[in-house]
């Protein structure tokens, strides 16, 4: 690696020119930390996986160099990643008391971590470790607790935003002083890591009264069920709702475990003082339908979610019908568009009536627009920006706004490049190849595994299985057994099979095993022959298996 | 059915409130006409599926009561579900020069449809078919030869617009005279039934040449290789492009079969009247790169394109660097966004530039916005407005715009409703559930099909096969066999398996064949035994084949 040990280095694992899997390393006097460690979910062209992870073998090729974890917020795509990696984390992790809250109940649910030390990170608290001075800055997000961070060494400070907005939540206590801010600048800030995610969003993010409002006004004049789908951890949404059930007489029910482990985090930290009397599903049916107010999971059309359920008319509790409304609370992830159209139509068929972001002003994003990016820049007047946290469009666009922000040096960053921060040629030093992770069948392993291929191989071809029994001799006791799953329907493949049966009898009967010792020659070429009638017949490849059993 | 003989009557089969898929029938007299037969493409909700074709079994059951298919142009969606059909279909097919042509390429490439009795229909020319009179109306759209339709009867008539805009294209000899439609309107029209796509997009669809220029702007400033991916099928598209390669002094190099099918249909029906020379793919490396321009198909990110094999550095032939360029002339279709970006990514990383219609003009729709549907609406006065072609949003903007145009009634269809026309209590009369089709192993089957939740439940667990031989009393002559596909990697799975098999041989040592004559009930049992241990081990469910072969 092309740098030296004095050097202040960043090295974003994840997260650069991606949406999700945040992993950011700092490194300075032969040290490491890292700030977050996210998930990230797999789009229309990752089929068959479940959760992107970051590629964690360079931070574990670190051993006893790597100092510590700081957690800028409690979102999967900040923290997820960590029961994932629990075991091979051996270092302290930091995070403010509700991070920490969430995270303990994540841990908890996997069974993992439970050797982790977890430390509450208070903010305007300083941390020494190493040679950093880490020190946690209050900001706003869509999630209680966020902070930014600021990292302080010899060789220069940088500042690490996190995800954050200038408009605070009332509900939350949030209390954005842009002194703090300020004063961070007026110290001499080397770098800013910051927030792209809304860098090609005009004007300022409206605060979450904004969206309280907006709630308000939607649902105060319904006469039927209402409900609502939101992000579990967004704690100030979920505060607005109870507080507008209250005021509109409405009963409050709640679907969904990733909304129940937030509310539970939330009451532990004191962002939500009583838990209040929710309903439970099987007493649904006593409520009248207009003191109802339903908030659900799902907002993202996952198929497995009760939200899908209920709109296919197939949940055990819940069946919506004209007159009731389903309220979308929350923003359409790219990507998600069709599960989530797909959702709405089945409620719209069924005469439930569907409002969105679209039209009515009943979401807030906790990301800073172009606005709030040019103050946070006026306040900490770095030398050098590094945009994260985007695709290449939002970072493209944050570089140029930093650039007419007077920033000396703008740095885009990608997944592995050693950029130097300090000294006289700031820059890219160094690189290395991070694959993303995923985890599957109980471990982590590099995306391109060959099992995923195999299975997208089956996917669209389906499977064979064949079972052939030969004496010593080299002679068929009995007719080769040949199963077929998802090739096509058994009917129509059941006179191919039979071929096939002929086909192999034949093969074998002429198959000279004193030249051909090995079984594997022997299913090879049937598999080529099995393989060829499949394709000819159905135009499939299937995956064929078969099975030499030799009897003595 | 509730409806009578005489009973003009509009039944979309697809395209209503879905992208795609455009099928719509007319009834009259007891007889049948249909209107286009497309294909959509699948979401990623619909894995392991490469088309969606519209129901045809309530056609089928028309028997010669159905007399003919009239093609408005020649898109995918519009034509593409004739070749799968094409079996099935005993009756005459009527379109314009450039549609047929096109249509009879397709054809011949499945080597289907010999017998079909395909006819040209020109412009302004009238066809009478049972009762009805059908006359095509030229428009303009982003393929050759578009029209729309007219259908005649004694209890009215119903304009069916097809794909549209109001600016036709220079290079392609369009003649848009709107006194057409306006005679169209002062005849009297019944019903319109019209294109939605655009029903949310303010002002009007810009004309080709506007695309032309932003092109010709970007092309003739560029230093080295200029590769621009567009619909295969966007003739006029592709003779700007020609043009613009004349003018910048570029040799045009041509990549994918759709786009060499549609260029010649072009050529046949006298588009493009001398095919110009095209560069080789094997001579690409004697033209200097400032001399290339690179047409190409993969707009949509499609991971089997040339263009995602190029995007990856992996093309025998074309190998785009750092200087070079690619312009995405070309919309994204929505559910495509990751694929897309994921090509474009992989171009940026090279230091490849990008251009797309986000930030530049170098692409036009074929459909038309809002204030070319008002004048259409002005143009035919229709007494009925039956918005089609579009997602349930489109379809609702559309509706509130005809009654802002003063249509007296505006009727929003879905697939399967028979919607009457005519006489006084017009609106939905009776409805049948019409279930989308997908191809699949030589076979257009339900998209219910079983076969694609056994390929979906591998792509999440792959498979297991074991084969068991025993003799006539049951006992194991050899170890089971068991293999894995998918589940994990064999390193992980082999111990497994071994105790697998140790327990299977315990299970049939201790099993009672006497009381359980069934190999079923055995191999039912084996493979919960099976599913259990790789369940708990992996937190899989494989599908599992069991053979048992019993050898006398």
């Amino acid at each position: 690696m092309n740098f030296k040990k004095s050097d202040l280095i960043f090295l974003p694992v994840g997260g650069s020119e991606e949406i999700g899997m945040n992993a950011n390393l700092y490194h300075f006097n032969d040290r490491w930390i890292l700030v977050d460690l996210g998930i990230s979910f797999p789009d229309e062209t990752d089929l068959g996986i479940d959760v992107l992870l970051p590629d964690f073998e360079f931070i574990k090729s670190l051993g006893d160099k790597f100092l510590g974890i700081f957690l800028t917020h409690g979102h999967e795509d900040h923290i997820g990643a960590i029961p994932y990696y629990a075991d091979n984390i051996n270092c302290p992790i930091w995070g403010t008391h509700f991070t920490i809250a969430l995270l303990k109940r994540k841990l908890n649910e996997n069974k993992k971590g439970n050797h982790l030390e977890l430390n509450i990170l208070n903010v305007n608290e300083e941390i020494k470790v190493g040679d950093f001075l880490v020190k946690a800055i209050e900001t706003s997000h869509s999630i209680p607790n966020p902070i930014s961070i600021l990292i302080s060494t010899t060789a220069g400070k940088v500042f690490h935003s996190g995800d954050w907005k200038l408009q605070h939540s009332n509900n939350l206590d949030e209390k954005m002083d842009f002194e703090n801010y300020r004063s961070v600048g007026r110290d001499g800030v080397l770098a800013m890591v910051c927030d792209s995610t809304n860098a090609l969003v005009e004007g300022r993010t409206p605060p979450e009264s904004f969206a309280y409002d907006g709630l308000l006004d939607e649902i105060q004049n319904r006469k039927n069920i209402v409900l609502i789908t939101c992000f579990s951890s967004n704690i100030s949404r979920i505060k607005s709702l109870l507080d507008i059930a209250k005021k509109t007489n409405r009963s409050v029910v709640i679907i969904g475990r990733a909304l129940l482990r937030a509310i539970d985090a939330a009451r532990e930290v004191g962002f939500i003082n009583k838990m209040p009397d929710f309903v439970s599903l099987k007493d649904i049916n006593l409520i009248p339908k207009s003191n109802l107010l339903i908030i659900c999971t799902g907002s993202q059309g996952e198929p497995n979610s009760a939200l899908s359920r209920i709109s296919k008319g197939i949940d055990k509790h819940i069946n919506l019908m004209k007159g009731d409304t389903v309220i979308f609370s929350s923003r359409k992830i790219p990507g998600n568009e069709n599960a989530i159209s797909k959702v709405q139509n089945r409620f719209l068929e069924q005469g439930v009536e569907i409002v969105t972001d679209d039209e009515k002003n009943i979401h807030v994003s906790g990301h800073p627009s172009r606005d709030e990016l040019i103050d946070m820049y006026s306040f900490i007047k770095p030398k050098i920006s590094i945009p994260v946290h985007g695709t290449r469009d939002h970072i493209d666009a944050h570089s140029v706004l930093a650039s007419d922000c007077q920033v000396p040096l703008v740095i885009k960053p990608q997944n592995g490049q050693f950029i130097r921060l300090n000294g006289s040629s700031q820059g890219v030093v160094s690189k290395i190849d991070f694959t993303t992770h995923v985890y599957d069948a109980g471990e982590v392993i590099p995306i391109n595994n060959e099992r995923f291929t195999i299975r997208r191989h089956g996917l669209w071809n389906g499977y064979v299985s064949i079972s052939i029994v030969l004496n010593e001799n080299g002679d068929l006791l009995i007719s080769p057994q040949i199963t077929q799953r998802g090739v096509s329907d058994d009917d129509n493949v059941s006179s191919l099979i039979a071929d096939i049966a002929i086909k192999i009898e034949e093969f074998i009967d002429n198959y000279n095993f004193s030249l051909n010792d090995s079984d594997n020659r022997l299913s090879d070429q049937i598999s080529k022959l099995v393989k060829r009638e499949f394709k000819y017949s159905f135009s499939k490849r299937p995956i064929v298996d078969i099975h030499i059993n030799k009897v003595e």
